[in-house]
């Protein structure tokens, strides 16, 4: 198991635990088909056989839990994503570190120069001096504070980082990295992805085999 | 953990797998707050807060495998709960067995006698040998015995066993409970709830104990 | 609007009510883009686009309402949609009427003859009749002819026909329609999934036109 | 119909369309129970009766489409609400404007002086104009200005604006009102739900005084 892959600057993946495995897929078909099978080839058929088909279910008997820190900005395309489960650090209990994004210069378009990297960090260090300077003046009980936190965060850019925890099946993890590995998606979150599916190989190799196969490598229509 | 339990005449429930426990929803809660404790008994009050409060995002962290063998009827009410993923035995490629839900005597109105259930006995009997020299007599491939199969099933009755892998996490569990365990659901239903509901306990005691005393001892309106 | 379309022998489909139209779809993504256009050429080009290329979330603000009637073993396919809102007849409050479904001969495997289907309908009637005379025998109040009715209906075969109330979206119905339209769909459901298709076709005419052209027409590998 | 209520320094809430009102929620009941009734003050014991008892689906016959422009971070909040669906201006496609939040003096904890908001004014601002700065300098062609759009907005802070459409049923508005009215959420995203809350009451008189009624009011366990 890859314990911890880091991405971008400052953020990781970790994956935490894991429930089931390619078996629990296939012997969620059997429980419908009540065959029984002891081939490794023939079970690898049989998941193959389910992703060039479009039968997903059986993928939502596999289950994991990653940790990830990234941007705001990466956590709110993450978000979106509505089948998994999210526990995100708060702003309202915890203050935030000076960690933020900064991207890369090779993935800037062309005409940026160091200045203008040199200006995004200056600016957001004001901001964050700004929120530091702001927050810690909060007197009163922690309720008070609790108050200065979360109205003072609205400072911080989207380039800050954050934390959370996801609870995500198979087939919604498949129909992330769909999304989120293709080349029309942000940079940014498509390191993310490809940190997770780095890991989702290890974790259930025939089952990823059969994605990239069926799924990744084509283009077509879908809702 | 509790292997199976036996439920009704023929049916049960079985805990196959379970990823995270009490100690994932402390967890859980702890990235968003960013505070630590070794302490047992503060990690239990926090888990009575959360479920006192209505805070049921880190109990989604715990997702548990069931397998269950219930009457048609009682899987059609389990199936209503859409959190969760079901992969349930298919007619179509499995010839359904003679097994059909009889109902306990004492479980019924008054005023039925030995003689109604024979005569239940007798039409579900019936029906199944019907079914059953239908299926056996289709001619053909593979396709057209499923056809068969497929079609003669609206034959049997709701009372027929059926078999299905449940995957739910703890937050839709403990809804799926409090729902269910409740006097006025159906009493063959309940007692696949109270199997569950034991099986659930052992798992999670510290978030069973805060379920049952906020939320199950409670009568509220809700939505 | 097609106000009602008959499925099977005594089943139907009737759109009650509409959310939104092709033109919702549209404006869902000009507030994500911010440009205007009172083309229609260019609309029907934006929503084929959406489609050939999965961006699915725009459907999603066009809602359905329909009535349908249907063999419990349609309904139980169907339930199996997740995404989406049933409000079904409840075989606890309503004595079920001796209304079953009886396959068309065409659609048989062949070696079936009249005398099969005869076999058919009489072991469905005796078992309806048997049902009939055991909830009619329920003396005491309502809650114990309450209890008559559920616990009786478990002799009534999956060809007794349910009503239901189907609330659902855009993106949801067209891939309810990808499955179940499809040619190893069960013939049965697939009438509804055709008469569903008619009248969305009616409905929102530039999507469905995109869906069939981008979804419907192609096979390819999904998640 | 409140057209439009507006929200904070700068946002707002519409409500765009709606499908179905109180009748539907009886109607859908009555499927179930096979009863009809013209008697409004039934109609009103049955949805008290609905909402005290905690049989939810109903209201999910009742779909609304809202539109929202509020702060990111409230955003951020209310994008956690998952049954629902959203669409939301994108920063990619569309540059932001200096649109920011600024919160209330009244509703500061002690201590802060006109000089603090002042400073935040100031730090956003600053940020702003090294966005407008570095986002025009973009050359190239719509792909490297949409890349300078995407990578740059990390410098704005969640108190800037957004805008999004907002599909949601009755049963979800209920659970997000219950939440989001609650004296312990944030102030900012309180008063979007009590903008929402006087819609509602207005499109269905009915649900909602049962909800004011029993659920509102009330401090219970829930899951």
């Amino acid at each position: 198991m890859i314990a911890k892959q880091c991405v971008l600057d400052k953020g990781f993946v970790r994956l935490i635990d894991q429930m089931g495995s390619d078996r629990r897929v296939v012997e969620a078909v059997r429980v419908s088909t009540g065959t029984v099978s002891d081939d490794p080839e023939r079970d690898r058929k049989l998941i193959h056989f389910l992703i060039e088909h479009g039968h997903g279910t059986p993928f939502e008997k596999v289950v994991f839990e990653f940790h990830v820190k990234c941007p705001l900005f990466v956590a709110r395309q993450w978000f979106r994503h509505r089948i998994g489960s999210f526990n995100e650090r708060s702003a309202r209990y915890r203050r935030f570190d000076e960690e933020y994004f900064v991207p890369d210069f090779s993935t800037l378009p062309e005409g940026y120069t160091a200045d203008d990297l040199a200006a995004y960090n200056e600016a957001l260090h004001h901001a964050y001096a700004t929120y530091e300077r702001l927050v810690a003046k909060a007197s009163g009980g922690p309720e008070q504070r609790a108050r200065a936190r979360e109205v003072w965060r609205g400072l911080l850019g989207t380039s800050f980082y954050t934390e959370f925890f996801w609870t995500v099946n198979l087939r919604s993890l498949m129909n992330f990295l769909k999304l989120r590995m293709h080349p029309t998606a942000q940079y940014e979150i498509r390191q993310y992805a490809e940190a997770i599916a780095a890991m989702t190989r290890e974790a259930v190799p025939i089952s990823y085999e059969a994605f990239e196969r069926f799924v990744l490598s084509r283009e077509a229509g879908s809702i």
